[in-house]
C-alpha cells in the first residue's frame, strides 16, 4: 500500500485470476468512467507493436465500487482486469531454475516455495497495470482541480538519446510512435536498435523522463514525506527500475554551486527561476517550476539467449533459455506507468496540502 | 516519520533549542550507551577539517528514554542534542531574500511565514544529526543480530572519482581522511579541489556509495515496501540529494540484458552471482549479495559568491551573498548520514521479515 | 484500512456490484479454500431464520488473488461477493428524507450528495461481510499456529440476558439456535421477544460477548497499539455498536481495588489468576488469561414504524416509514462479525509480536 | 503513535529522565506558549488534594521545537517534563512480585526483563501527561478554528453518580472541586467516599463523561477510521480504562428502535435531533450534535492492602502490600486526560476532513 491521503493498494498475479487495485481517498464528485481508465491502460498494453512483446492481452478494466451515477462517491474505488487463460506449463518447468535478473529465487526463498511463480506472479511487470488504474484517476483529479499536466516519454533506449525537443513536441510525439520517444528521429533509431536486439535474443534498457507542469508550490513535507522521496519510492516500485534522479540529478554532482543553483527573478508577480536544475523540488517541496525527473530502466531480464543458472532440485549448474515471448525493452510500455506513479504521488500530496477539497463540484 | 516496525520521528530546528529523534520499535535487550551514538555523531560533526564548515558545534547526545541499566527496554528511545546559542541575526536580514538552491522560499510560502527560517530551520542539513542518532542504534542492532556491515564513502567529489579499491580498503580509509574517500589518492585530489573551490566562494557536489554486506536474502516486499524503494525514499530525505541508483544503476540502461543479468552459480551450498549489477536487490528484495547503491549530492547551495535573487518585501531583484561559514561540499559529512539511513531501512525490514526477534538476549 | 502487519482494506457498497476485502500480510503457506470463508460468511447471511431479515442473498465468496495451489502465497488476498440485482427504487424515494438512526444525512452532507445512498451504500451493515472474509482467514491462521479459539454469542437481546453457562456450552449452543444465544433457555426467550417486536414494527438491541482462549501472553503494546484499544476500535467499526467493555468493564467502576484486582497464583509452573476481571488484558497487553469483552449493539435503526424526519427538498418535517424488510435485531448476525473482528486484531498483534512466522509450514 | 494528520508520539517512563510527546501535523500559525500547556498539565498533577496521591511532582513543561516567535511553525512540536529524582528502591524490591491489576508481569515477560519496571515504567499512568501536552495544543487549535468546546467530568465515583445537571453547570463546577464532579453535591459525597476508602487502604473506580460541542457535521470516516472507533481507541490507551460507550451506549441495548432513534426536525435551517442517543455520531461520523461519551475506569490497582501474588524468583506464593503513596481513585486526575484524548482525535479528524487549513491566520 502506498499513499497517505490517496491510498493505492494493489492485488493480483500475472497468471492468477486478475490484477487490480483499490484506490482509497479520492474526493467525491469526480466524473469517472471505465473509459477514462481503459484509455490509459491501453497505452501500456502489450502486443501493440513490433517493439513490445507479441503476447496479446485484453486488459478490459471493470470499476467494481466507489463510483455511482458516473461520479466518484468518496468510497474506495476497486478496479480490476481479469487475466485471460494462460499457458503456464513452461513456468512449471523452470520453477527450479531461477531466471537471472528476475525475482524467481528471492520469491521462492522468502515465501517458502508457496509463491505463485507463474509468469513472475506478484513480481511480474503486469502488476503495473494496477498503477495505471489508480494513476488514471489521479491524473484526471489533478487535471480537473489544479490543471496539472503530466508528460513522460522514452528519453533514451539502448543508448540512443533523443536530441533537443520542447515539452510540447514530446507531448505530441510520444504516443504517436511505438517507442514513446519525444522526437520522430529518436523514435526511428530506437526502433531499429530494438528490432536488431530482439533478433539477437537480447534486450535493452533506457531512461524515462517525466515532467509535470502547473504543479503548485507547496507539495511535499520537510524531512520525511518529501515530494522527491515519494516519487523515488514509487518509481522504484516499478519492476526493472534501478535509479532515479531529479532535475540536474547525477550530473549536478559535477557542477559547482554557482552553476547549479537556480537564481530567482520576478516573472510578473510570480517568483520564478530561469533554470530548473532543482527539477521543481527544493527542500523536498515543489517550488512551482515543472517537476522533472528521470527513471532508469535496466535491460529487460527475460531474454531468448542462453544463460547460466542453477537447478535447485538437482543442485547442478545448468543453462537456461527463458521460454515465451518477451519485451525486448520495457521502456515504451513503462511510459504510462511512470506517468501514473507521478500522478498518484502528486495527487496524494495535493490532498495532504489541502489543495484539493474532499468534495469536488459538479 | 519513517519506518514500519522501526520508526524514526525527528524534531528540532537548526537554530532552535535542540535537534532530536524518537526511535520506536527497537527490540529490548540491546546494550546501548550514549557513547555508541556519540561516536557516530562525531563523524558528521562540522568544524573538523578544512574541507567542512568551520562552525563548531558540540553535538553532545543525551538518551532521554527507552534505555535502562544500559539496555534498550523496548520503549521509544528519545535522543537529542542541544543547539548551542547561535547568532541568528544574519538570517533575519535575509529572510526576505530567499537563497537560491535553498528551501527558504518554499518554506515561507508553505507555512505562511511562520516557519523558523534561521539557518534553514527544519530544512537545515543539521536535521540529519537525527538520522545519525537513530542510525547508530540500527547499525548496532543489525551488527549484533545479523552481522551486517555498512560502509559508505565519498566515491566522487567535484568530478574526481576514486580509482579501483576493495571494500576492505574503503572501510579502512574512509574515516582516516577528511574527504571520506575510499583511497588516499582520491582523498588527496578531492581535498585539493575542495580547497580551491572554497577559495573561490563556490562549492562542489559528489557521490556517496554505500555497501552493506551480510544482508540476508529476503528483506523487502514486492510492489510497495520494496527494499530499494525504502532506501531511495530515505536517501532523498537527506538535504542536497538529487538522485539514487542501485547496482549498475543508470549505466545499466546502456547495457544489454545478457550483459546486465547476474548469472547464478553454486558457491558451495549457497546460490550466488558472480556479478552484482542488481546491487543486491531483485524484485525489491535483498538477494543475499551485498546491497550497493549510490547517492548523488548536488553542490552545496550556500556559497560566498554573489547570486541573483528577489526581495519579497520590495518586489525588486537583488544580489545576495549568503553570509556565514559554509561547507564547500556536504559530501564528506554526508557519509555517516547515508550509512545511518541504510541501517535504519535495513533494520526496519529485518524486523518486518521476522529476522530480528522482539527481545534480543544477554 | 486497519491493521499493521495484517491489513484489511474493504470496498463495496450495499447495492453496488460487490462487497469485498483485501487482506494483506497473511503468512505464506496457510491452506485456504473458498469453503473456509464461505462457512463463516454463511453464519451472517440474512434470510436464514425468522429472527433476521427475510431478504435472501447468495453471498458466494470468490478468492481472486493471493492463493495458489490451495495455499496462501504471502501476497494480498482479494476476496469478494457479488451483489445480486436489487430493487433500489425505494431508496431513490427516501434519499431526501433521512432515516433516523442511520447515516443517510451525514453521508449526504459529507460527500456532497455523491454518496451511493442505496441501502445505506458504504454505511450498510452489509459491509461487515468483508470483515468476515478477512476474519475467516485470521481465525484459521490463529487456530493453526497458536491454537487460539474465538467464541462469541448473544449474551443479551432486548434485555433478556443468558443465565449461567460455561464457555463450552456457549460454543456448542450458539450456532444451533437462531439467536446465537449461549443457552437454549435464553434462545427461546430471546426468539419470542424478537418475534413480538417484529410484529410491532419495532426492533431490539443487545450485547455480544466474545471470548478468546489460548491467547499467548504478550499481544499488544503499551500506550498506543494496546490490544484493548485495537479491539475496541474494530468493534466500533461495526455498524450499530455503541459501546465496548473488557472483563468486569463498566461494572468494575463500582468495585473496590481489592475486589477487582486479579490476584496471582502458580497454576503449575504458569502464573495465573483465579478471577479474570481484567478480561485477559493488563496494561494493554494480553496476560495469558482468556480475552473477554462485550460489545453493545443499539436496536436496529430500520423499523417499520412511523418516525419523524425532515424532507431536505421541501424543507418540511414529514413522517417516514422505512420501506423494505428489516432485521428486528442485528445481534444474531453480528456474532460472527465480532468473532472476525477479534480474530483480525489478535492475528495482527501475534504477527507484530513475532509469534506467527512469515511462512507457515506444510 | 496515534493519529493520521495530527500525530502524537509519546516517550518516557515514570522514573526515567522525562516524559514527553512529539505532536506532528499541527498547522502553522497557532499562538502557543508553555503556559497554554502548563495550565492543562496542572489539572492532572498529583499532590493537589486529599483525594489524589500525596506525591508531589513539579511537571514543568518545556516546548523544545516547533514553536518560533510564539507561533507554531508547522514542524513537529516536542514537549517534555523532566522527572524529579525519585526513590526507586521500593520498586527494586517488588520487581519479582508482580502487583495484581498492574502490567508488571506482562511487561517483564514481553520485554524479557529489560523493561524499566520502576513505578510501572512505560505503563505508568504518568505517561498520560504526554496526552495532556498534545491535547492542550489540539484543544486550542479546535477552539480557535472551529469553536469546539470539550468538557469532561467525573460522572460517577465509587458508585456515587451525579444527579441532574446542565453542561454549563458541569463546566463551571468540575474544576472547582477536587473530585471533578459536575455538581457540588456529588463532589461532597464522592470526596467522603474516597477518604473513607483511602483509610481502608483500598480504592475506587468511576466513570468520566466527556461532551464536545460545536463539532461540525462530517468528522470521521465510514468503516475504518470512524470517529467513535478513534475515540474508543484513544480512551482505551489511558491506563485503568476498561470500557467506553457513546450516547445511550450500553443502555441502548435495552431500548427499542423507536425509543432509541433520534428523530430529525428543522432547528431553523439546521437539521437537528431532539434527543441525542447517538452521542453525536452516526455511521461513525459526527452529525453536528454534541459528541457525548463515557469512559469506565476500574478502581486504582495500587492499594495499601495485602494481596496474594507470586514470587517469580522463589517460585512461591506470597503476600504483597504495594509500597508508596497511591491515588485512592484515578478518576479526578483522568478528567483532563479524557479531554485531551478527545481533543486530539477531533483535531486529527478535522484536519483529515479539510476543516482546519494547514496554515491558520494571524
Amino acid at each position: 500500500m502506498v499513499g497517505e491521503r490517496l491510498l493505492l493498494l494493489t492485488f493480483g498475479e500475472s497468471h492468477g485470476k486478475c490484477v487490480g487495485a483499490v484506490l482509497d481517498g479520492c474526493p467525491a464528485g469526480l466524473a469517472l468512467t471505465e473509459g477514462d481508465i481503459q484509455s490509459e491502460l491501453d497505452l501500456r498494453k502489450p502486443g501493440q507493436s513490433i517493439v513490445t512483446t507479441q503476447r496479446r492481452e485484453e486488459d478490459k478494466v471493470e470499476i467494481m465500487s466507489g463510483v455511482f451515477n458516473g461520479r466518484t462517491t468518496g468510497a474506495p474505488i476497486m478496479m480490476m482486469i481479469r487475466n485471460a487463460d494462460k499457458d503456464s506449463r513452461s513456468y512449471e518447468a523452470i520453477n527450479d531454475t531461477p531466471r537471472p535478473g528476475h525475482a524467481d529465487l528471492v520469491a521462492k526463498v522468502k515465501y517458502g516455495g508457496f509463491n505463485d511463480y507463474r509468469g513472475g506472479g506478484r513480481f511480474s511487470g503486469r502488476i503495473t497495470a494496477s498503477f495505471v488504474m489508480g494513476g488514471a484517476v489521479a491524473k484526471k483529479l489533478l487535471h480537473q482541480t489544479l490543471g496539472v499536466e503530466i508528460i513522460a516519454y522514452s528519453l533514451e533506449i539502448g543508448g540512443i538519446r533523443a536530441g533537443r525537443f520542447t515539452l510540447d513536441e514530446a507531448a505530441k510525439n510520444r504516443y504517436s510512435n511505438e517507442t514513446r520517444a519525444p522526437t520522430p528521429e529518436a523514435a526511428e533509431e530506437m526502433k531499429k536498435k530494438i528490432i536488431e536486439m530482439r533478433g539477437k535474443g537480447n534486450s535493452l534498457g533506457g531512461v524515462v523522463e517525466c515532467v509535470a507542469t502547473n504543479v503548485p508550490l507547496g507539495l511535499g513535507e520537510p524531512v520525511f514525506g518529501s515530494l522527491d522521496s515519494d516519487l523515488a519510492m514509487f518509481a522504484l516500485s516499478i519492476p526493472a527500475v534501478k535509479g532515479v534522479e531529479f532535475g540536474s540529478g547525477f550530473a549536478s554532482t559535477r557542477l559547482t554551486g554557482l552553476e547549479n543553483n537556480d537564481e530567482y527573478f520576478f516573472d510578473g508577480a510570480r517568483v520564478s527561476t530561469r533554470t530548473n536544475n532543482a527539477g521543481g523540488i527544493l527542500g523536498g517541496i515543489s517550488n512551482g517550476m515543472p517537476i522533472a525527473y528521470r527513471v532508469a530502466f535496466k535491460p529487460a531480464s527475460s531474454i531468448a539467449s542462453k544463460q547460466a543458472t542453477v537447478d535447485l532440485r538437482s543442485g547442478k549448474e545448468v543453462d537456461l533459455v527463458v521460454p515465451g515471448r518477451h519485451d525486448p525493452t520495457v521502456v515504451p510500455r513503462a511510459v504510462p506507468v511512470v506517468e501514473s506513479a507521478t500522478a498518484l504521488v502528486l495527487a496524494d500530496h495535493a490532498l495532504r496540502a489541502g489543495m484539493i477539497p474532499p468534495v469536488i463540484g459538479k
